[in-house]
């Protein structure tokens, strides 16, 4: 996995963002914030942004799961500063969507998050309309090539 | 990020492989284990893993750290069934190295992880010529093409 | 709360005993167990244990919650040594029950921890006579005055 | 450990008064504030606290750690809605101090955390003057009698 493109770490290029504190318990034992509590930062504002994406309806029979997370680690994060983490919609296919994610803190990005999503339920077929517009809605600003 | 190949779902293709007992925090609001709990097994096992690569000393100035870190995430874990983590050596570069895992659960993959890690000291240089024989002897049993 | 009596410190006094392995995960940033995962620690244990004292069917609409939850601290734990947790029932009233714990590493005891339980349902009436069986079953074993 | 005692309860018997969010994985398989999560955010507020007390310079040789934690559980606690987390401090000794706190959620108070701290260094002599003055300045306001 290459490492992320310059505008992957711009606050810029995602639609929504989110400041969240750090815990004294992310640190590990050298003193920073530790790999996995990146990830456990990067799914909280992940979980929020799903929300803002609209109710999508359980009762419909819709469910999606997490089939692949990533984490390039930029630089090392401290307590007790907050991060800031901005989250936009990658690629969409037929059936699954990337959530893309940089973290700042002090005003530089520490760390970048790709999650791709996979609809479970229903069995066969394809990400339903009103689901897809509001993923389009969210799209990342990726700068003309 | 495509899927992982067949042999990497196998623990015989990894050289290290240990039982982890799972915990009641690991458990997300489905009842499930938590994506970040899977980085969290993965990351003690690792740890352990790169202590049987030998003893880095130090005070030599060696010191290297996680630049990315990739779950894919298989099939749902539960509590409070073990899971078996086997972990394996994939590429080595100038400056690099990847560990790669697998996570077994009741007799069957539920994930996969692939990890990087890079030099940051010294500076210039490569890895040390006692520790790539280390990695060397960790390496993957790929299945010949 | 006073110091834990000396019997408290003693794995002989508990019923019920359990290895538990420490993570990575779990040091702080000065390179200790975390007093939070002391407390994780200890839940897992507690839930094993809860389950050893037999099925209570939910369907029975018999539930409980923790009411306190308190740690005593006696010396620093480390990783990547295992620690043992052993249990056992303390006081039980009509509606509640304690549950007592002690953490041992390298052989000697790094904490304690008791819990009490509180029936929430049904709103009235007294502990099931088939699960206060089951806790007179696991009482700690206390030294006589 | 009886149930607190009602000023406890209130926001306004804490000098120091924080926000903190919620995240994802606090959940546990219930859907509620895992009871270890409580415990991390009430260490995260009290790590805040403890910077408001001046500073204690590692150099003089002063050092404290937790001896006790206790947390009393008053009701179910839920994501993603934020906690507000009121500190103060309780029982001043020769060597050793309580932090009292309380976690409130929607407006009503769900949790109580009470901890001691004890100094391990220097080995004799009692707290340094201007860290007791410190501590006396942020005692609770407990209504008369």
């Amino acid at each position: 996995m290459p490492r992320p493109a310059p505008y992957r770490l711009d606050l810029a290029s995602y639609p929504v963002r989110e400041t969240v504190p750090t815990r004294y318990g992310d640190l590990d034992a050298m003193g920073h914030i530790n790999n996995v509590a990146f990830a456990a930062l990067f799914e909280t504002a992940r979980v929020r942004f799903n929300w803002t994406l609209g109710h999508i309806n359980r009762e419909n029979g819709f469910r999606a799961v997490v089939a692949m997370n990533a984490v390039n680690y930029l630089a090392e994060g401290s307590f007790p500063a907050d991060v800031e983490i901005a989250t936009g919609i990658g690629k969409i296919g037929t059936r699954s969507w990337e959530i893309l994610a940089v973290m700042h803190q002090h005003g530089r990005a520490i760390a970048t998050c790709d999650t791709v999503l996979v609809m479970t339920d229903p069995k066969d077929g394809a990400i339903p309309d009103d689901f897809r517009t509001a993923l389009t809605g969210k799209l990342m600003r990726v700068p003309a090539a």
